[in-house]
Parts: C-alpha cells; structure tokens; sequence
C-alpha cells in the first residue's frame, strides 16, 4: 500500500519574523493560498493516501491543529532532532509494522507547489516505479535559473516512462558550475522528495548506516511489543542517532536511484522573496500580503498580520514583514541574510523575539 | 505677572504611526528623553512660572495625563480648531480675566530644545522685554541649514539687549532664497514662540480681526458671569471663528514686533529625521529607540515599542518605526513625505490606522 511521509521537522530561520522558534515554516500560510499552511497544502496534494508525519515531538501539537484529519498514531515523533536518514529511518520502522509491503513517499512539509495536477501525475508515476521496481524514486526538479541554493541530480540513461537513471548527486555549485548545469540540460535541482518500498530502505540503512539501523532494529522490536515500548527506547536511542541526512547517507552511496523530472512551479519557500514567485504583484510589483499601502514604492514583498498595518513610502525592492512582535527590513536580493539577523538576536539580548 | 500658554493643537502627521489623530506628537515622548513628552518638557522649561495649555476638548485628558500638576481651570479647552490666533486670543481671554496684568509667553507644546539653559535665559529677556515695552516679542531661531519648511523674520534695528526689530515676516521660501537667507545672517526662523501683555494681544486683534475680536469679547463677557456661561458661549460662538494664523492675522500687521535670536538647539520635531539631530548614534549612523538589530545597516532611524523588535539587515538611510499596530518605512531624505501615507490609508480603506 502506498503512504505519504511528510517530513515536518525544520526550522525556516529565513522566514524569521513570521518563522519562530517555536512555530516554524511549515505551519505558517506561505504558498500561493494565504488562508492554508504549507503543510496543509502538502497532505492536501496527497489527499487519498495514507499519511504521515514525521516531527519533533514538541511540534506535534501544532501538526495536529494543523491537519485535524490526521489519526494521532500517524504522527512519529521524534524526540530530539537527528537528520533526515534517522527520521525517514524512524518512520520505514513504523511503516513497516503497520503494512509490511508498504510503499513510501516522503515529501518536505515546507514546500509549494504551483502546478498540482503536475505533480500528482508526477507523483503517481514515482509510487507506479517504486512498487514494480526494486529502486529509489527521486523527483528531480527542471531547473529554471542557475540557483547555487540546492544541491543537483546529473540525470543518465532513460529508464521507463519519464525516468532517467541518477548517474551522480552533487552538491551545491557556485555560480558558474550552476550556469553549465543549467545550459547542458542535464542536471536537476534535488527537491528532497522520493519514493521507495519502505522495506528496501530499511535494508539500505542497514547496509550503510549500521549504527543507525542497529537503533532502528530496537525500536522495530520494542514496536512488536507495545506502541508504549516502542516510545520509551525510541526516547532512550533515538536522540544518539548521527545527524546525517538521506542524501549523504544513503542516496549518493545506494544503487538503483532513478529519477522522474518534475516542472510543476516547485519552490522550497527558501526565502521571502519566495513569494514574489507564485503571488500576485499589482501594477508597481509590489506583492503585498495584509494591510499596506505604498506610496512611490515599487518591487517589495510586504506582509504583515491581518490586524496591523505596514505603510512604505519611497522605497523599491524590499522586504518588509511585520509578524506578532517583530518586523524585519531586508532588501529583497538580501533575503537570505535574516539568518544573520535572527542569529544577531540573541547577542542582543532579543533571544525572545527568535 | 508672567504666564507661559502652551499651544497644543498640533495633530503631527508626519510622525505617524506614533502620532495617531487620537494621540498627537506633542503627547508623545520624542526629544531627547524617551521618558518624557513633548508636552511635558516644554513644561518643566517652564516650571516656576504659571502655566496654561489651549488644547481641543477631545485632548484635554492627554494634557491632564500628561501635566498630572496642572490645575484644572489651567486647561483652556476649544471646542473647535480655529488656528493659533483664535487660540491665542481665547487663552489671552482667559489670563486678563484672572489677572488683567497678564504677560503671556505662547510656546508651542510640539518643540524640541536641546539646551535648556539657553532657553531659559532668552524666554527670560523676551518676559522682561514685553513686561517692560509695549512689543511684541518673538524668539527668532538662528538658522542652521537653508531650512524650506518654515517661514523666517527679516530683523531690522537693534533695540536693548539681543533684541531687535523685525523688519518683516516672509513665507516659507524656495531653497536658493532659503541659502540667500542663510548666507545673509539677517534672516531667522520662526519659531512660533512669543511673548506679548496679554491685554495688547487682544487689541491687536481688535484692530486687525475684529470679527474674531467680537466673539472673543462675548467670551470675555461671559466669563465675567460665570465659568459655565463663558463654556456656553464658546461652545456656541467659537467654532464659528475664521482659521487664521496669529502669524497672518496678527504679527505680520502690527507695529512693534520685535526678536530675541534663539540659538539653544531648537527643533520642530518635524518629522521621524529630526530624532536623528539630537539622539545619539552607534558607529554605523544609526540611531534606535526601543528594540532592535542592525546587520550591516548604517545610517538608520529605528524606532520600536518597548515589546517589539525590530530587525534591519543591509539597509541604510531608512526610517523604519514600529507603533502600536503599524509600521513605517521610508527613506530619511523623504521622512515629509509620510503625509502621503497617512493620507493614502484612508483610500485603501486603512482610516482604523490613522
């Protein structure tokens, strides 16, 4: 049978002030809709499948709120942050007790999608692969600019349908190596989204992470007992686990990793001016979420709550957010550095305002 | 006996959105003390004398709030703003009834004076001037740029002391004029502080605006009756009154207008720039009030209600403030033109942030 695994677990520092510490990305309206969360819109993508979450134990409270129609067994939470090998590893475990012939789709919960019949096309042939095949289904985004953000797939010989084999996984380029992967044709953008018998990547692990699968072996059997042995030894092992993620762990050493190009408006919401990609602009490009007004401004992402205000007056290509107690002022080709300002926080003495 | 009225009429656009129509700049603490308003200080410049405030009705809990030692009958309230000469007369209606002696120093409530002392000893040559000539004593402010935002005094003859005769009022001037002005050293700003017997005052505007001056003496009928009665007819009579300045209607007419040049680091509190010229900065430019963090930001004016945070990451030369449930940001060389967006909230349907 085929599951959906939602990986819940980041943090999303470049969404900050919107983004906290103790509401992160994932829970917060930012795809093309302002009214859904972004892991709302990605177990509504999915919906007719089984579904489960992957997360931190202390974000499973926000999960539930957030997908009301979710069973609380299909929350797997882990009690401390490890990567996501250990978390995919952890959910395989639970999984595989449930339906041992299980088929598992693992998609990052902070992602926007602009085409979604596209991907559902593309996601359908991913779980088809995944279940007549003894391989590893990755999506692989169709680039559309030289991003030195994401880490890329060399794509090799076609397989069947729209597969292609993965001759290798690199990591992120600079600039000039990610405008010749761009040109050549030959290169995707690694989304973090794949599909595999839950099974296979649990003889994966096994096979490249011993340690991790050792832990995985435990929790497998204290399962076979009780859900609540289960939930004491993975409190007691889990957080012991390596932080490695599945790429590096698992998916650049493995064979048998195929890939299936998706051009569906992917974006990982890396940043606010994310936005700016699947909103609408009015006349001056100015995308503008709550309450503004803009006077001469032209070019800037304004967001603010829906019972507060933001007024701008002369400026161009900002970002402007005001979020609860804070606000943040970036020009928009900087938005990547609110990471520098949410770590300035905490030398500040403003650790409350993360 | 001498006697200080503060005029506090003033609504404060340009500093929104920390002046709102409900709570005007001079309430708010924007010199250099963050703990105290304007209104506040220009009263404590002024302790040891006696000291009324001419305000609207509507902002006479403001000023008790504000000035918790004033007496009550000290507050002279308008029942409509009808501008500084109406206003000055009904407080000049006011202080001959009490004590037909009267010398009335008119400060507005909404300015900023960085030395005090200096102050002090000006206001005090302009008290004795008016006890003992029959002018009318202006403070002119010793220009520091070519200033195009307010009017300036031609000075003529010297007369005792600093004093000097005015040869004449001009408007506000275009910025060549402004520098001609500036270069010159004959012109100063005016300031809108004056000192004059409360008893002239009214003959002056019952020579020169003697509809005003009929319903002022109906005023002043009345109050020879009883308080209630000059509320009744002031309630009645005075929103009725033409909306001249004391400028216009008054000093520009007359004879004997005379200037004590003030140079004690006066400001207008103008708008958010003017914090810039009397609050310290760090070495980058940047001068904050309340919470904040700066990346890589220079020249800076943030301003953040005790309970937020503020981040700025690679801006420069920006007003960013946060009040309340709004925010602001503008380039500092257009901090005037905020106007516009005060006035484009209502258009967008926004007038709850006014």
């Amino acid at each position: 049978m085929r599951h959906v695994v939602i990986l819940a677990g980041g943090s999303g520092t470049r969404l900050w002030p919107a983004s906290r510490r103790c509401r992160p990305k994932q829970f917060l309206p930012l795809g093309k809709r302002t009214d859904e969360s972004l892991i709302a819109a990605t177990a509504r993508r999915v919906a007719g499948n089984s579904v489960w979450v992957v997360t931190a134990a202390n974000q499973a409270p926000l999960v539930r709120a957030a997908l009301p129609a979710l069973a609380p067994e299909a929350i797997v939470a882990e009690p401390a942050a490890r990567n996501t090998a250990a978390a995919l590893g952890l959910a395989a475990v639970h999984l595989v007790h449930r339906d041992p012939d299980a088929i598992m789709g693992a998609l990052p919960a902070d992602q926007h999608v602009a085409d979604e019949d596209g991907f559902a096309r593309v996601a359908a042939e991913a779980f088809d692969l995944a279940e007549c095949e003894d391989v590893i289904v990755t999506v692989g985004i169709v680039p559309t600019h030289p991003e030195t953000g994401f880490g890329y797939l060399q794509v090799g010989a076609p397989l069947e349908g729209n597969a292609r084999h993965v001759a290798r996984f690199v990591e992120k380029p600079d600039r000039a190596t990610a405008e010749q992967y761009l040109a050549s044709g030959d290169y995707l953008w690694n989304g973090g989204m794949f599909f595999v018998r839950a099974r296979r990547l649990l003889d994966d692990i096994a096979r490249l992470m011993p340690d991790t699968a050792e832990v995985l072996d435990a929790i497998a059997r204290a399962l076979e007992r009780s859900p609540e042995e289960a939930e004491r030894v993975t409190a007691e092992r889990y957080p012991g686990l390596p932080k490695v993620s599945i790429d590096y762990g698992v998916m650049e050493k493995t064979t048998g990793v195929v890939t299936i190009p998706g051009d569906f408006g992917w974006s990982d919401v890396g940043s606010w001016t994310a936005l700016a990609d699947y909103r609408p602009a009015d006349a001056a490009g100015n995308v503008v979420q709550g309450n503004a007004v803009l006077c001469d401004a032209a070019g800037n992402v304004v967001v603010s709550d829906p019972d507060r205000a933001v007024a701008l007056v002369g400026v161009h290509d900002l970002v402007v957010v005001q979020s609860g107690d804070a606000v943040l002022v970036v020009p928009r080709d900087r938005a990547q550095d609110v990471r520098d300002a949410v770590a300035a926080l905490d030398a500040a003495g403003l650790e409350r305002f993360r």
